[in-house]
């Protein structure tokens, strides 16, 4: 049975639930996902207080003030950042006040230290002030009450400051969802070992690793399956104490196409077994215990492409984020694609700002050489089903890769 | 001395080395940065492989085959991927081929599972191949001898794959720069502890972190320096561990400004201690036995954005990446921006695709509230020195902000 894309990622999000969980150190949430939200417990800035060196003051008395015609004020205090004021400020006062202190009560403005001369314990004033100048007012940037991070996240460095000016320490985040990943196939060899002939190296578990890791999962590799129905039950059964189980291989028609046989004998709930999407068609998905097994190509193209298009989904939505899609945006071909297909295919590919928008070019290699086209893309070009062949300068849709 | 944006990152990269490179697991190389050039020491693929399920066979011989003509040949071998064939493939002849497996001597073509159909150790082929239809060529991918993977590169799924293929299993990368994080001023306070009146919390050293960690380095966090000059100088000697030294706090012109008189009771040469950029003119930046000290304003949305134009080209440089540039584009402003400066600006913002290319909007808090701004930007406008005020409409440069 073979399904389209839209029904099968609908399918597998429908299963798919977020990750436990926990408190980390604020040192180290970089790039994990808000589980709970933060509500401001006070105002922010907490009190008024001065964005820079100079003194404050009431506005209304230095209105008028002029070099020809200072104001002068005695100086009662002298406010460097964190000291309180003990004295409040009325007609004829001032204080000395350094950025980040808090204003003094009774002071309405504060007159740079660029605008005014300080002779013994008085200041002359050399420049008018407006009520409220050079006042951050207490609440303007936060309110106590806010709702200031939302669950769903993803922690950015602002991120990581707000949650210091927040107070949050230790806050909760999503669990990264840990996925299983192991190829099959006889003729798979680990990547230190010698290749005899007929052989190939484990490629594709570490380039489903490194999507996992973008993604914003936690890869955990098993060894590699021999051609046994048992052996790979066995692995698969093995995998489960993890989030999700992702393989590559076994899963097109051939006789040694095991892991639907596989399966079954894990008492694994097939899901669907194609997809209708190139490349990357052949996607064994199944079910059982409320954990999702995803089956891809042995073909690193379409083992990569379906990944994207269907596990990352899974794992981004695992992983708390409430968005899974790509940014998506118009973009001009700069060289044709001329092949046509009955499923929605996907080119790598890199895309350019230029003169009159986005620019981008197909990747030579998306055959087999596909692993040198992914390593490098920013983006990926999605061509509808169905569609005409495209001549150059064609406007096309593409995906944006941000963060690989 | 104030110093223009340019003159100041060109001094700082100059000064700024990659940092060592060291060979680590495949498995934990994501996002780290290629220290050494991989050259393929085999063909890939390293022998003529099939892509599909079928019979490899003599193409001349079925060039005319048809459902209504088969042609019939003699079944001589089974080869899984893995195999490699005993028999050479001649007149006559077929070998049953499975996906991956070497195509075996003799044989320039194989045909589809799909197109035959087999009967005892015969096979009818009921559709023509032409020479060299699937058969991916040995070294069709990559070449023995190829230059495959450059030192600089960032490692990605893709390039993890190719890593892999390459039987590179302990990749020589850069080590990550370790940058040493700290706050002056009497009124911060870690973020854990309760917030006396007057006082704030450390946020500054958090954002910077995530700076830090996006720029690819590893920030190292000390205690925050009080007011003393003896004291921050005791803590920039023993922050001298590390490869880089960033600090927020005093340096600007007040009583308590102490970094310019700790950088030289430590011994460190000054560079240059203003920046022609708003935010963030105040930068103290410093060199000693060729470590680069940056002391950036206490301000957050200062600190912030003299982080992104000089700190993270130095530490983008020092992890080994060639580019330092964030991608540029030019967007539409969803809004105006009316504030004049002398000095290039820069604005958070959110950029999206639209009909007509980028917009961009300017984030509302760029005062003192930037921290909400920095979480939620995906991009820095660029205002360059003098530039008249902006109607909305106006084409502006922007930063795409990808990776964070």
């Amino acid at each position: 049975m073979t399904v389209l894309l839209e029904t099968a990622r609908t399918a597998l999000l429908a299963a798919a639930v977020p990750a436990k969980a926990e408190p980390v150190p604020l040192e180290t949430c970089w790039r994990r996902v808000m589980a709970e939200a933060v509500v401001a417990d006070m105002d922010f800035p907490p009190f008024d207080r001065s964005p820079l060196d100079g003194y404050a003051l009431v506005a209304a008395e230095v209105e008028a003030a002029s070099f020809e015609q200072p104001v002068w004020l005695k100086v009662v205090e002298n406010l460097p950042a964190g000291r309180v004021a003990v004295q409040a400020i009325g007609r004829g006062l001032a204080a000395r006040i350094m950025t980040g202190a808090p204003v003094p009560a009774g002071a309405t403005g504060v007159v740079r230290l660029e605008d005014v001369a300080a002779e013994g314990g008085q200041v002359a004033i050399y420049h008018g002030a407006g009520c409220g100048d050079n006042i951050c007012v207490r609440g303007e940037e936060i309110a106590a009450g806010e709702r200031v991070i939302l669950p769903g996240t993803v922690i950015n460095a602002g991120v990581m400051g707000l949650l210091a000016l927040l107070g949050k320490d230790r806050p909760l985040v999503y669990q990264r969802p840990r996925a299983a990943i192991f190829a099959t196939g006889g003729e798979v060899r680990p990547v230190a070992e010698p290749l005899p002939p007929g052989a190939i190296r484990n490629s594709n578990s570490y380039m489903l690793a490194g999507q996992v890791l973008e993604a914003g999962g936690e890869p955990v590799h098993y060894s590699i399956a021999p051609d046994s129905t048992a052996e790979i039950a066995a692995r698969l059964a093995a995998a489960a104490e993890c989030d999700l189980v992702v393989t590559t291989g076994g899963v097109s028609v051939g006789d040694y196409d095991l892991m639907a046989d596989a399966y079954r004998a894990a008492g694994i709930t097939i899901l669907f077994e194609r997809v209708s999407i190139k490349p990357g068609m052949p996607v064994l998905a199944g079910v059982k215990d409320g954990r999702l097994y995803l089956g891809l190509s042995g073909n690193p193209a379409a083992a990569a492409i379906a990944f994207e298009q269907l596990v990352r989904p899974v794992i981004v939505k695992m992983s708390g984020r409430s968005n899974w899609a790509r940014p998506r945006a118009r973009a001009r071909l700069t060289s044709p694609f001329a092949k046509q297909t009955g499923a929605p295919r996907f080119l790598w590919a890199r895309c350019t700002p230029g003169e009159e928008g986005l620019y981008v070019q197909p990747l030579s290699f998306q055959g087999n050489g596909m692993l040198k086209s992914a390593a490098a893309a920013n983006a990926l070009i999605a061509i509808p089903a169905h569609s005409p062949p495209l001549p150059a300068g064609a406007e096309v849709e593409v995906l944006l890769l941000t963060g690989v």
